[in-house]
């Protein structure tokens, strides 16, 4: 399947090859994904550079990394990534299935294929952690990590019924703060409660405190909800501090991604301060 | 083409109708849609309930009113806003024209005929404001409207080369926000420059200062830049304060509307505690 390109490297040429028809189908068939993620191969295809560089900056070496053949020949920050990997598991992938793999069109470069690490729920909560409760879109979810990232948040716990973290959409809007966190999926949120020692925060509408008013912990579990619906009443109802962002009577609410940014940076900004 | 149905109301039950067509065309045709906003003839199409409460509530009266006849049928809300309207400009339409119509999908019960208001850029600019530059993505430029409604601010200028504000994305993300605000598209930002008499503020990674250090004005232009390329060199060296959000640097950067939510309303909680 795979023959030595010219430069000595592997090449893919035939659609049928198994390792390219395993990329394909991680892209693009939910229910293969769904069904390995239940098996724990939770792999995933990362498209461009950007991706690719911070994978090997805060995780480490991808299982395999396939080059664009056309881009590769053209492209120096491509033929200066092949050359920083071992050989083993550079891959040249014939253009046409390049492009066909790709989620963005326009000239995909490279792909890595990388496996997200696999974590043990923690026994005792004390740093501070985003917790998002069933945010579907996945471009939320990535920008929630991607803001709480910037927050210096290193810790996620995601509900059943959130956006995958690491599907392409997700990492596309993510830019990377995947690697860097710790991203617990399909967590029991209201079941994770007791083993919290710091406090549980959400934003909430009625029975709220201004966020500008109210003391903040200096660590906490920050809930943020579902688009449409907000937080659920259980996770509501177990709350230690309900806070609201004082906005203008213009529109109903803010977007669930804005609203983290508002918080989370004002708990960064008091901690700068103090 | 249109007759009237059992509750009396004008019914559309062929795809041929010529309302319906230009519906269709303000839907999916994006060479139709820029050569109508062109001549001036910036029609728009609002799907939901939500939009066409909020049309009402903030601008008036749309020219065209459509229902999705099955779902007329069963839905009180519907049946509620119909009533609320004058007859001569509610149309009933065949279930699977309104299903064609939708981008959303799932069940879309109003569609409504709306055209944006049609602004003169005012001589001079000394109103808190928006200022996006080449902002591409129209989700993004749906999200920063909505929350720069939400930090209280009513009036935007767009750049040629942003998203069309008035986009079914667009809409979408803005939740409506659009309605309240004075929205200026298609603007040529550094030559708006001469006509203010506030400060321009952007948001840069090199020379400058931290915004929660930095003294902020009551009132300013904020721009906020492309999501690759931020901020055109041309406006960064028009602007008057330079402002950088201490991120930790875990990602390289915030994606644009989470860092305008940040920026917008770091002023709008200085403003509350004056």
């Amino acid at each position: 399947m795979s023959a030595p390109d010219a430069g000595g490297l592997r090449a893919i040429q035939s659609k049928d090859n198994p390792l390219y028809k395993r990329l394909l189908r991680l892209r693009q068939d939910t229910a293969f994904i769904a069904r390995e993620r239940r098996k724990g191969n939770a792999a995933v295809v990362l498209e461009g550079v950007h991706l690719a560089q911070m994978w090997l900056a805060y995780v480490g070496q991808p299982e395999a990394v396939l080059f664009n053949q056309a881009q590769l020949r053209q492209n120096h920050e491509l033929q200066d990534l092949c050359a920083t990997l071992p050989q083993e598991i550079c891959i040249v992938l014939d253009t046409d299935l390049a492009e066909a793999l790709s989620m963005v069109g326009h000239g995909p470069g490279v792909f890595c294929l990388v496996a997200p690490p696999a974590l043990e729920l923690p026994e005792r909560l004390a740093e501070n952690a985003l917790w998002l409760d069933r945010v579907q879109d996945p471009g939320n979810v990535g920008t929630l990590l991607r803001t709480a990232a910037a927050a210096g948040i290193r810790q996620a716990f995601l509900s059943r019924g959130c956006a995958f973290a690491w599907s392409p959409k997700a990492l596309r809007a993510g830019q990377g703060a995947q690697f860097g966190m710790r991203i617990h999926e399909d967590c029991e949120l209201s079941a994770l409660r007791s083993r919290l020692d710091i406090p549980m925060v959400v934003t909430a509408l009625e029975g709220a405190q201004s966020l500008y008013q109210a003391e903040l912990p200096r660590a906490c579990a920050w809930v943020f909800g579902n688009e449409g619906q907000g937080v659920s009443e259980q996770l509501l109802s177990q709350a230690d501090l309900r806070l609201r962002i004082p906005q203008s009577d213009a529109v109903e609410s803010l977007n669930v991604a804005a609203s983290a940014a508002i918080c989370l940076f004002e708990q960064r900004r008091r901690q700068l301060s103090a």
